[in-house]
């Protein structure tokens, strides 16, 4: 029998309250399926800050490479807003991506039908959007060197005597293979690739302005390519978002970018992302899996906060780590049916009202429709 | 008699076509109202380059820093992409704003009643809005040392063998003195300021947060400040963009933010900006005025640019640099009766259809409503 390993690292603020409805899909799918999966857990983020002082122990991050997929749920809040930077909450995530070497992010921004009206934008610009955005997510201005905050006092010029500085820094290689996967994943869906950078203003975009035409032109001719300046890029993603199928960006701009995009679906906690590296010897890919949400710690604790967003994470393992692809669309329409149906975390309730229902409503609702 | 010196720099694309619908207003002024403008003309861009080899000549930045006023219409264009890093068109304007100073970029983002339907987003989240991004202008990536793309042949794992690199560097000096800009103009708009970083994975965003309310707690305490991680910034602009009074953040999120935010309004061509230095010795700051849009080489020479932006960019010139502010006021309102006419440029066509009118007709009518 496969053992298919999963370690869920539940995080902070709402990480542990919608990770408990992972669970009970994970749960529906060994009891009803058979299927079988190897599931630990541990700490990260401010969890484990509090427990060890910092935001990942390193036998947490030997866990993590062991496995074949990680769920995490989300790290920070405004307990640790004072923390030492060195151990924000923050940098548990950023060393699980860094030494997993998760170098493709996969964001897909897709509209649910029964949810187009809750968007900020007209329902006939987002209706039916399914874009995918490809952050780089293990280099660039996010682990550059030289960092820091440094004293500046002989400069007279300078009021206030400090200076911080962060480097963007990417080599030629790290730009093509994250291209490599935004084309492979175009050729599975509509085969257009738009990359973005400010190409006109800094010299690492024009890298990785070359870098993509270069994987383009020697191994995905057949796939469509063009280029953009990321500032025409937020702006083409609020106005006429349909216009793209995969977008491929730097670590920084994928940031803000995704976060633009998500945005766009009108449904913040509905979002996965997974975090793609290397194939390891079973030939998957290193995977982390996390909604794109935050810890929101001001619905923490509440029985408010929307599952979906983590349970759709879960759904990208079934696929992109396990293999298990027909388990994974049948997760994903029971998601569909659910909001079909009408049923609506807090988050999801439009202006005409109605009684949203709670966390584990909504995980409840989800397995039923299994 | 007062001199009022103007350097009007067209540049490339639609640059030239909007600037002529400028100079009708300024005409109007000079003869209806005995308001004298001191005008020379030059180049810049691709235009600049064209002749001079270079985006700017050397005489044609003595003379920018010698005027009370610069305004400039756009530069780049296809025409140039292959050009050097070095001459690029855009390499111009960067000197412009380099050399003179001018560290606080206002974008204002507002939507104008008789278009809110244009918009991407619905009436309701955006009919009203007004916010102010004040942008750093003159430091972070876009300046900072080391830059470049090397060799990096001796590293064999780096297939393609070449590195880029851009950095950030901020000083406390220079993050001081556009926190200022941008409490002084809150206090006379909604008194409210919200700061972008990433403080949660850079430091020079830790550095900027701490400044930032540092001016706040010792200069303006009376100002209300937030604080947002850009992501979040990206997000909201998109959710509820009435939340904000005046955003500040650094040179390449406020690029990106910006573009997002003039976006909203659904009306890209009507977006002025102003981009303000230290005050001269008249006791106005050094300036450039200059549309949002850029030089949209797509439609140039074709009478179809709407030439509203650099007439509004003129507005704020005859505001911040020239003291006229019943002038500016009055040519706003101008802009305003003409829009709520229904006169529209093609851009500003919406789905009900109509004839547009072209640029020079545009300016004839603002001219008229004056
Ligand atoms: C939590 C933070 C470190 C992270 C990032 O900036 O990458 C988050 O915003 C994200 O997009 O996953
Ligand atoms: C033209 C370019 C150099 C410029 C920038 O990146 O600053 C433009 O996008 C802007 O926002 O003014």
């Amino acid at each position: 029998m496969t053992t298919r390993s999963l370690l869920i690292l539940p995080g902070d603020g709402i990480g542990p309250e919608v990770m408990v409805e992972v669970r009970k899909v994970i749960d529906w799918f060994q009891s009803a399926r058979g299927i079988a999966f190897d599931v630990s857990e541990d700490l990260v983020g401010g969890a484990a800050y509090d427990k060890h002082g910092k935001p990942l122990a390193d036998d947490t991050m030997a866990k993590a490479q062991a496995v074949d997929a990680v769920l995490l749920g989300a790290v920070g809040g405004p307990a640790y807003d004072n923390l030492d930077f060195s151990v924000k909450p923050e940098r548990g995530l950023l060393r699980l991506r860094k030494e997993m070497d998760l170098y493709a992010n996969l964001r897909p921004a897709q509209c649910f039908d029964a949810l187009a009206d809750f968007s900020s934008l007209k329902r006939e610009v987002v209706a039916g959007l399914d874009i995918l955005i490809v952050r780089e997510l293990t280099s660039g201005i996010y682990f550059g060197e030289p960092r820091g905050i440094h004293s500046d006092d002989n400069n007279p010029e300078n009021e206030g005597g400090r200076v911080g500085i962060n480097t963007q820094r990417y080599t030629s290689g790290e730009i093509r293979r994250v291209a490599r996967s935004a084309f492979e994943l175009a050729r599975k869906r509509g085969n257009r690739v738009c990359s973005m950078e400010k190409a006109n203003v800094m010299e690492s975009g024009i890298l990785w302005r070359e870098e993509v035409q270069w994987v383009h032109d020697n191994e995905y001719p057949d796939v469509e390519l063009s280029h953009m300046y990321a500032d025409n890029g937020a702006m083409q993603l609020v106005r006429r978002p349909n216009q793209f199928d995969v977008i491929v960006t730097d670590n920084l701009f994928g940031d803000v970018l995704s976060d633009a995009a998500a945005m766009l679906t009108g449904s913040l906690g509905m979002l996965p992302s997974a975090s793609l590296g290397a194939p390891m010897a079973n030939g998957r890919p290193k995977a982390l899996y996390e909604p794109v949400h935050g810890s929101a710690p001001d619905i923490a604790g509440q029985g408010k906060a929307n599952p979906i967003a983590c349970i759709l994470s879960f759904a990208m393992a079934l696929r992109y780590s396990f293999d298990l692809l027909a388990e994974a669309d049948l997760l994903e329409r029971a998601v569909e049916k659910v909001l079909a149906d009408g049923v609506r975390t807090a988050d999801l309730m439009g202006p005409e009202g109605g009684t949203p229902v709670s966390t584990s409503q909504m995980g409840d609702k989800i397995v039923q429709a299994l």
